[in-house]
């Protein structure tokens, strides 16, 4: 699905640099620029520093004067703001709109539009935010749900935050495989041997006094099998027990 | 339960700023630095600036000079590392993590630890992330999935995801409260008067031909139930009907 990210009227370098790398980061590399403060903002010294190689989406980012320019091709406009608006469209958290979003139609939600084929995420300045007039444009509005007390999301984070959850709700990056093989677990039957073997060995170097046990060996058992040990690990903890017998041993001569 | 937020060697004070204001944004507040590069990084412009009034996290923020220092009261410790490594632990995606850390122990789960009390997030160095020695200590490895050709997530914005990511697996934040009351759904009797005071209209305008009717009011009729207007709304619609039949009658005076 085509995705576009329009910041409308940002003042900061750093934000739009970081912007950049949010998007490439998740993925997306279509950028809109709408009448910013600097002109020459794409190219300026902190918004390469922030957008930290994420350069071919700066290169490819527009700048235009109005927001009717920069929505071509897309037919479902989200935007974000903070506080909803009177008249506005309904305001959702990220997560559960996206899944709305994308979802089949159920056979019980009556008439519905078909899936989108372009949606946009409008950010509004950093100081005032989004303009009524731009917001009731809009099909949606996401609000991120944040602390009462301090709603105060940076801009290129909030441009982050909505990146990562839309990605996820289209499927999402696996994860890069891992190096490590598959843990085989040691069987029950392999942790009761060693624990035996650990006992004798406790006895052995005078921690565990047979006459009066209490629960050592409940406590141990329960802990290992938390733990849930490999058959690599087993070895390791019966080579342990091995060197205690043999120093207990010595250290009777 | 207690969440901490550890970054290990952060040579950035900007990242510092912008992940104060990241934790307190998700309603997080107890940060700690090991080793920084700027023994001064909590009083520099740059924090500060990017802190954007989370002050009071870098106020109770603690800088140590190792990692053991900033483990009081955790118990379950998560590395933040774009690379799995050999015998480090389990990788796995923040959200399936947090799920399975906070889910009720299942009946066939086998045994299980208590569910812990302190949760601490270790964050390396911008250049070098995190060493092998200080993952190998920890309970579980996130990674955040990320685009294949471009894992580069700036340190703050890491940690913003990975706030948002925890906050809403402890239950997430409500949105602020809408002041647009429900919106109450005309009914289709509603809607149907509506669409024949439209189509007299349509004829009085000579849109609608009612000898070639084609399937002009069935269209319209789909149109609006997508639409699921407001009884508010209705009104409205049968207005511009209104007008449109008087200018059409004046029309043909």
């Amino acid at each position: 699905m085509r995705t576009r990210f329009i910041l409308i009227q940002t003042s900061h370098a750093g934000n739009v640099g970081g912007t950049a790398r949010a998007m490439k980061v998740m993925g997306f590399d279509d950028l809109v620029l709408v009448a910013p403060r600097w002109a020459n903002v794409l190219r300026r010294e902190e918004t390469i520093q922030r957008a930290s190689g994420a350069n071919d989406v700066l290169d490819k980012a527009r700048i235009v004067d109005t927001l009717d320019e920069a929505l071509d091709g897309m037919d479902h406009l989200c935007a974000t703001a903070m506080t909803p608006r009177d008249f506005g469209p309904p305001t959702r958290q990220p997560r559960e709109h996206f899944a709305g979003l994308l979802g089949a139609p159920q056979a019980d939600d009556g008439p519905t539009a078909a899936r989108p084929g372009g949606v946009a995420f409008l950010f509004g300045s950093e100081r005032f935010g989004m303009r009524n007039e731009d917001v009731y444009r809009c099909h949606s509005c996401l609000s991120i749900p944040t602390n009462p007390q301090f709603g105060s999301l940076n801009l290129a984070a909030a441009v982050q935050l909505i990146a990562y959850d839309w990605r996820q709700a289209l499927g999402g990056y696996a994860l890069p495989p891992v190096s490590t093989p598959e843990r085989p677990l040691a069987d029950a039957k392999a942790l009761a041997g060693m624990l035996q073997h650990l006992e004798q060995a406790l006895v052995a170097v005078d921690f565990l006094d047979p006459a009066a046990p209490k629960k050592l060996m409940p406590r141990l058992n329960q802990l290992f099998n938390r733990a849930a040990p490999t058959e690599e690990e087993i070895h390791i903890l019966r080579g342990v027990a091995k060197a205690m017998l043999q120093v207990a041993e010595r250290a009777k001569r």
